[in-house]
């Protein structure tokens, strides 16, 4: 079986943004990368796979630069005629972007995989990385809010993350099955790297799939993470109010702590210098680096820098 | 419940043009249109009414109007990158366009009818006249060529109706039932107009459905068809070319043959003039008029000149 350089888990915007920087800088054949599924959704009968698509779109150099998801000049002509329709319309699909998603519910309604389609989608779109499911079976996160349980996509777009998280739950994880060759490729890999994802609804759900915590404690020494709070806030997403809501301080100390049993080397921003030697009483090793990637320059240089400690 | 001045037989584009005429004629509220759905198909797993969408469009003042199927000014941004995807690519699907199917599939497996959901459509698109589809039910032309069978949108749109037809069946019509409504609209009807469509595969699946056939039989003196053959030509489509290929001669006599148990009055082109001797001893009345619709003025004065008859 083939064995990768890196293994990465990520979620949507963020981790496609480092993995832009990382597939620079080794090879991206070299690269696996296990997306998180617990925010697809079955949006006008499709089902929409939105992290999986935000790291393929990038990886494939058509993904919109401004909002990070969704494809570059992408024209919403499919959705204006929906909701002339009446159709509830506060999901974004482009015309283009659609396609995935009419190509992904057929051939799963014919019976391939998530990850079968998944391959065939990225090597259509000639992504030279492997992006896989974190599973081949349903997994939804749910998100409880003090207006009750909603669905991830309706707390996260239809409501734009203003609901006060309580708790989540990952609907079908326990009876999840990681997809294959997840387990042999942590097994396997030189180092494994937690994008600067969301803790709890991106790297969360993978973590959530039984084994997959597992086989990365028993690599603990190769993982790296990269904190996804800076400066006490996150870089993307509502992290950082997830953090204060679930009753924990929003910094990247935080975060190092969620991971601590099987993360051996903890990457935290330049402002959070301080945080270096609390999250080294953790047992991890601090790297203190910049994290922000305002562009491919920073991309690039935060990939070598962690890729240098693993 | 609710009666009709005007009932019509349609399937795509002819018919499309003569109720566009026949609504600016008389209230389009007073005209119930019955549409084929023998030619409906599953793409990209999607649930595709063609004849429906034809007329509705054509209806709503927003159809393409050099193919007559299809929306004006519609992009295909989807159905390119479904091909870069590797799908097949041959049925035309708009991005606009697609917003309809996405609909209509959706609420189908939701549990809704076929009717309501066309009816929900139409409203949505500000159709004023009812257009229901034919049948509730699956119903599915299969077409027996030369070459095998073929499901119809392969042999219509994929191999450009170049195969040999020497058959063809309606799969599921004998199970089928009228979409409701439909037979007391027969039954009530001040005149019953089958549009110019080809009389196998547009107005034969809708004669197909157990119970239509009769109910237009009773009705006989207020039935009217106008002949889709021209000159021994098809006003549009392989009308002519099967008619050959079943060992008819193509023209609008044969075409009133196929007919002569259900309709009364038989509407034929000047051109066909020396017919309607031939046409009157099938016990029908012959009219002779231009049915040539370049514009919406023959559209309306071909509307015009049936109506009056009935």
């Amino acid at each position: 079986m083939k064995s990768y350089q890196v293994v990465a888990l990520a979620g949507g915007v963020g981790a496609a943004r480092f993995l832009d920087g990382l597939t620079r800088v080794i090879a991206p054949e070299r690269v696996y990368i296990i997306g998180n599924t617990a925010d697809d959704a079955e949006i006008h009968g499709l089902h929409i796979s939105p992290d999986l698509d935000t790291v393929t779109y990038t990886l494939a150099g058509i993904a919109n630069p401004e909002h990070g998801w969704g494809i570059r000049g992408d024209s919403f002509r499919c959705l204006e005629a929906l909701r002339r329709l009446g159709a509830d319309t506060w999901f974004q699909l482009g015309d283009k972007d659609l396609a995935t998603h009419l190509y992904r519910t057929q051939r799963l309604h014919q019976g391939a995989t998530l990850a079968e389609v998944t391959a065939e989608i990225t090597r259509a779109l000639k992504v030279r990385s492997t992006i896989v499911p974190m599973s081949n079976e349903r997994v939804r996160a749910r998100i409880c809010t003090a207006s009750g349980e909603l669905e991830f996509q309706t707390y996260f777009v239809k409501r734009h993350a203003r609901d006060r998280v309580v708790a989540m739950r990952f609907e079908g994880a326990s009876e999840a099955e990681p997809a294959p060759g997840i387990l042999n490729a942590i097994a396997k890999a030189e180092a494994i790297i937690l994008c600067p994802s969301n803790p709890f609804i991106s790297i969360g759900p993978i973590l959530s799939i039984p084994g997959i915590r597992g086989a990365l404690r028993r690599r603990r020494d190769h993982v790296a993470a990269i904190s996804p709070i800076v400066g006490g806030r996150a870089l993307k997403g509502p992290a950082a109010k997830m953090m204060k809501s679930l009753k924990l301080t929003p910094s990247a100390f935080e975060v190092a702590r969620l991971y601590q049993d099987f993360v051996g080397v903890f990457v935290l921003d330049e402002v959070d210098r301080k945080h270096a030697v609390k999250v080294q009483s953790l047992g991890m090793r601090a790297v203190v680096t910049n994290t922000i990637m305002s562009g491919l320059g920073e991309r690039k240089a935060l990939a070598k820098a962690v890729i240098r400690e693993l």
